[in-house]
């Protein structure tokens, strides 16, 4: 795809056709926040503002789009015009990406006449959306992490190529050691880790003429996987291989009682002198394995985390909605039920107390309330108002605020934090 | 991106220079399948196929994508000259699209050279997998809709916009009426659907205004939308507006209690004589909600079907893999505790009895047991042996699947069908 203008929804592109009708093109302000963290989260990680405004760049309508629009039978010459020329000429303020964010605080805020921004509402959630629920899951695996390497493994799981790579981008800001997935270390210079497969070992008449082999292809990175038949033979193999000068560089469990392999394993090792071999679990990993293992001691030194992290398993969504907050300078809200909207431009203040955070205040964007904002402007009239920053600024960021962020929301059980709205 | 190659993981390629180095270039089958069902899934249905054969087109090597994996240091020059070179030249044997699916049956089987096949490992699973999720999610609202319209909101919450794109072509074949993604309806011709948000309601400085702007805009589609602020209220506003010549073909309801409030708004709208006036629920739609609905009598006529089911909130993965199954004429399996494989390129067969399915038999792929087959050969050395079927020959053919399915299957409880491995 060149054009990105039909990543929207039916209803984004028939209202706006009939607001230019109705003479509503005054200045709009539309909100993306979060209206409630789901119960298994404490807090969230902003991601993905830079690809979004890659995406908003993109989002144009050119003949194949045109074409296709006008054979809907809905929409007016006039209209379609519009569309044509369509270019986000528009002001975006975001909170920076790699950042901990709460419910109801503006992560991005679009502004411009009201069609421009009205028929971003699909591309904005779904851009922002995707990688904010992945940073915000990632994080919770580095948090009970105690030091120990995470590397994304869940490419092939993910929700399409897209939903992969742009989950390696958002896991690395929140402190993943890397990614399995190629095309993602290409695109963002993330670092790639690999080990190998079950079929590898199976092409070979024997186990550890598979291991050898492989020491032989690679042999400053060779990883030998041992549960293919039996995890303690394939470890005590590994051992004879050392004797003869084949080394690995570690081990990878990927089945089985991690609990128990993993110290059995480690004890081999150890008592043949292969206590630099590096202990590698995979297969079904998230969070809350990775913190019982190392809460009882398991002697792990890395994780392949994969599909229950890629599709968020415990929350794949977040409630995050695009929403009117201003029209021609007034307040705009909704009152549906479990479903009310706050009206303006807003700013967020966080306040600290002894360099941790202790509450967030939502203002409307001019007011003064003290305390660190969160807000930026991003895009002036279309156009960046600054640099943006590197991933390793990103991940950087959010170190800072993983530092000043409460004991309580480190932990896996769920916490509150306040978050004011004047 | 122009060619996918990049899309694998590293290991795929670090394995694949290794069994070049090795020899290991016989001819090896891979097994797609899933292991096991989720806790809420009766069956699978078989989708994604006719965009796995597009992407492996495209699974190639250029300067781009030659010159990062040069850089990383592990690979030879005759390894990325073979890359270079690499195009799929061997055998696809699948069941087709639209097929109801189950444990252990060989969703598609890969046949080539091993290094060849091997690589492919990620993109296989990856494209398979996500319209297969969301195929078998969406299913489950279609058996329970007794014949209500169903339609894809779900575009802004996918896991990405290639997620979304899929994710309508994969409702689609489950017998939704259509989506609100333009670029869904573009690329497959489905037909698209929407009504308006919020925003336009809250833009006009009454509600009955934002109405009648919007029937005047769209005379023959005005969907009015009703819970802004009083869903009752915006019920009566319909009514009077009728009578003015100003009229809605339907209504949209998006929160509050929508079993007392559907009612109360068909009653409103029968008594004013606007019986052909649709009611359409949308916000939190998913196939427990349709059928407790309209398991209590529910009047509505239509649902957008949102965020729960393109996520496939409750199911988000399946555990689905590419296993080494034949290499070199000899059978290939693992024994890890809880992920055993079974060996030999293998054809499903099916069984019925009064033309309703009884039990599936997964035998070697030359062996006989009667019954329907489901494998087909798709491809042969690289080039289709016929044409793919249209997306709507596929939703028929999945029609004519649920016409014959169990009716236990097709409940929402938990049931189970007999699938024998010989």
């Amino acid at each position: 795809m060149e054009n990105f203008g039909l990543c929207t929804d039916l209803y984004e592109l028939t209202m706006a056709q009939s607001y230019l009708e109705h003479g509503k093109t005054g200045n709009a302000v539309f909100s993306l926040f979060v209206r409630k963290l789901p119960e298994n989260r404490n807090f969230l990680v902003s991601c993905g503002l830079e690809t979004l405004l890659e995406k908003i760049e993109s989002f144009r309508f050119g003949d194949e789009e045109l074409r296709y629009l006008k054979s809907l039978g809905k929409f007016s010459d006039s209209f379609l015009d519009y569309l044509r020329e369509y270019e986000f000429r528009g002001n975006i303020y975001a909170i920076p990406e790699g950042r901990v964010v709460f419910q109801n605080e503006p992560i991005v805020q679009v502004e411009g006449p009201l069609p421009d921004v009205q028929i971003l509402e699909t591309l904005v959630i779904n851009v922002i959306h995707l990688q904010t629920v992945i940073a915000t899951k990632a994080v919770r695996s580095y948090l009970v992490s105690r030091g120990r390497s995470l590397v994304d493994f869940g490419f092939r799981r993910a929700h399409g190529l897209e939903a992969g790579i742009y989950a390696a981008r958002a896991s690395y800001i929140t402190g993943f050691a890397g990614t399995s997935n190629l095309e993602a270390g290409r695109r963002f210079g993330i670092p790639v880790f690999g080990t190998v497969a079950h079929s590898y070992i199976m092409v070979f008449d024997r186990e550890e003429e598979a291991f050898s082999a492989f020491a032989k292809s690679f042999p400053q990175n060779a990883v030998f996987l041992l549960d293919t038949y039996d995890t303690i033979e394939a470890a005590k193999k590994t051992v004879e291989l050392a004797k003869k000068g084949i080394r690995a560089v570690g081990v990878r469990l990927d089945s089985g009682d991690i609990k128990s392999l993993s110290r059995e394993v480690r004890r081999i090792l150890d008592e043949a002198g292969l206590k630099d071999v590096r202990i590698i679990v995979s297969g079904g990993v998230d969070e809350y394995k990775i913190d019982e293992w190392l809460s009882q001691g398991c002697p792990i030194d890395a994780f392949g985390v994969g599909t229950k992290f890629i599709t968020s398993a415990d929350a794949p969504y977040l409630d995050m909605a695009y929403k009117l907050v201003e029209y021609d300078g007034k307040p705009k809200f909704k009152t549906s039920p479990g479903k009310r909207t706050f009206p303006f431009k807003r700013q967020v203040f966080r306040f600290y107390r002894d360099r941790i955070m202790d509450h967030d205040e939502v203002v409307p964007y001019r007011e003064e309330a003290g305390g660190e904002r969160l807000v930026r402007e991003i895009v002036r009239e279309g156009r960046l108002t600054e640099a943006l920053p590197s991933l390793e600024e990103i991940r950087e960021r959010l170190m800072e605020d993983l530092e000043r962020l409460p004991q309580k929301l480190k932990s896996l059980k769920k916490a509150e934090y306040e978050v004011i709205i004047k």
